[in-house]
């Protein structure tokens, strides 16, 4: 009975408010959001997703519909690490990473659902159970803000609550970037945590002398200096400069959050369950981190990793993304005390609000 | 007048004539074959393509069409290494290795083609020029096949005229490995080159423990010992038993390839255009290769890589694969003297059979 019978995938294009800019991936107008339903024969239904910055969303529903569904339907729901594992080798050789990691993040979430409400269990309590809240840090996508539109953005990130943020570098000039930090830094005082990430806008020797530029306004990391297949470069940031390091939004494989603990010297992991292999995925690389002494953060669609990051003994910070996928769900993130709080329902937790991703996405195809 | 005015994609599936297994993909019904076909604002037209082993064609489609054609579209074709860059960070988050490295793939080789019409040049010539002809092996897809049935298959091989075989090992039992390759060699006599594949079913301590046994027959290298992620594993391997290694076909980005040529210990490289980013991947790839004085080879579509293969001052092996993409072309592999020649037609030199493609993906889907 608890055979898979039908797998559905939808496709939303979500618009956001604003053009928001990084400095790799350029201007971003809106978010896909797949979703990938999973019924069981005993009438169970589970959802996961998925997400992008606007490109890859309909590979990453084709893959699923194409090439997962049919594999996954008329097996057993429950074994979700042994279903996970032959999702992988199903698809290997176009797989390991990419489009395949996406789609199978969707699918292996969505297992998860169905597993939680089986065992009537919320994801925090499943995921390891430390704890049900987190700290929590607001992530801006704000290189293209002018200075002023960019402390109104932090000011707006303290009056929610959050006292750890985060905004985008890799300007042209570097004393650009420095501005913008120590103006944030003023704003904010010394109480709150400061974030840079720059999406790998900088050569390693670039990145050396920012590192040391920025030393000056305590920033609790710096992330993506550099490509984030440049692991030995990381280390090299790290060594010269003693700046903690953070990354992990790129990372699809177990093997290469391997290569990142052996190499990159990383203060801080952020793993993305929506490309890392779904909760099955991030949980493995949450405990190579955990055996390697690295906070586990998060990277994105906060309304699932609140669970994720709470649930580890030692977890680090909740990204709490500019994606707003959060608010398209009927539990927008809850936050009390500067701590993310998980949700208790069993199941993962995300309930999508259909409706309104349904007009969301008709309102940018109109 | 160069500029891309669209982007055509197909897809065929292609049965194969057999059952073909190694041991870690299972048996291969047919391959999926990806044909993207770039116009041109002057009318020129070019052909790139990829394939895969059944899994993932759909998705490879859809991202050329939903993110990549409407990417092209308007820009010049000229500048074939400046799209290949501008792709892959336009799909850079979804992107890094997996199915984007086969839509950019597809779509580069293409550009290839434009480019070999415009300027009336063979790819043998354009890739490098230092021959038009080069050593050739046949590859077996043969775990399953009975002894007898593997041995005729050889048989086969050398009367084709290749003086270069090569055959799937992982049987549950490594004994039965080595009474294959017992066999072969016995077949083939000791001037026919024998490499033998294990498609990563070993883990580092078992591929030593086979790597050693091998050592009887004159294995020229040991393919694919275990798996593709972990070079430093590849590197124990090596050291270990000094057995000449080869791997690639599972390299997707040119960082994939740099771990390799620093930790792996290869002693053959083996990119395949249709998966490490067409032929300007293939030629950083053997860039890198030269510089590290690894023989670079190839893995499948012995239709394009022959040019390319041949035109590197210091190449190894192309594989003769057993998925036949050169029979469906206007030109199916030519092998004179033990070596296969180039095509000497402007462009990449493969012109597909269409309605022969056609005929076959109907014949599955009847
Ligand atoms: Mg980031
Ligand atoms: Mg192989």
């Amino acid at each position: 009975m608890t055979r898979i019978t039908n797998v559905e995938v939808q496709v939303f294009d979500v618009p956001l408010a604003e053009v928001l800019t990084d400095a790799k991936h350029g201007d971003h107008t809106h978010f896909e959001l797949i979703t990938a339903t999973i019924t069981l024969a005993n009438g169970a239904v589970g959802t996961g997703y998925t997400y992008t910055g606007g490109k890859g969303g309909r590979a990453i529903a084709t893959m699923i519909t194409h090439d997962l569904a049919p594999f996954l339907i008329g097996r057993r729901a429950t074994g979700v690490e042994e279903l996970y594992d032959a999702m992988q080798w199903h698809i290997h050789y176009v797989g390991r990473g990419g489009i395949a990691a996406f789609a199978i993040s969707a699918l292996d979430i969505a297992l998860w659902d169905l597993r939680g409400k089986a065992l009537n269990q919320p994801l925090w309590k499943m995921a390891g159970g430390a704890s049900d809240r987190c700290k929590a840090y607001a992530g801006g996508i704000d290189l293209n803000f002018p200075l002023p539109k960019l402390l109104a953005g932090i000011q707006g990130y303290l009056d929610r609550g959050f006292n750890g943020v985060k905004i985008k570098i890799g300007q042209p000039d570097l004393a650009d970037d420095i501005a913008r930090i120590k103006a944030v830094r003023d704003l904010i005082g010394p109480d709150i945590s400061l974030m840079v990430d720059a999406n790998y806008a900088m050569t390693v020797d670039e990145a050396i002398t920012a590192a040391n530029a920025f030393k000056a306004y305590d920033i609790l990391w710096f992330e993506e200096p550099t490509i984030p297949d440049d692991y030995k470069g990381f280390g090299q940031i790290a060594a010269a400069t003693g700046v903690p390091l953070a990354m992990g939004e790129n990372l699809h494989t177990i093997h290469e959050f391997e290569y990142a603990v052996a190499d990159a010297a990383l203060s801080y992991m952020q793993p993305d369950a929506s490309n890392c292999g779904g909760i099955t995925g991030w949980l493995r690389a949450a405990a190579l981190c955990a055996a390697h002494d690295i906070p586990v953060c998060s990277h994105g669609m906060q309304e699932l990793h609140v669970s994720l990051v709470s649930a580890q003994p030692k977890s680090g910070w909740l990204e709490v993304h500019a994606f707003p996928i959060d608010t398209y769900t009927t539990r927008p993130l809850v936050v009390e005390n500067h701590l993310a709080v998980a949700p208790d329902t069993p199941g993962i937790g995300v309930a999508f609000d259909w409706d309104k991703l349904h007009q969301a996405h008709k309102g940018m195809h109109r």
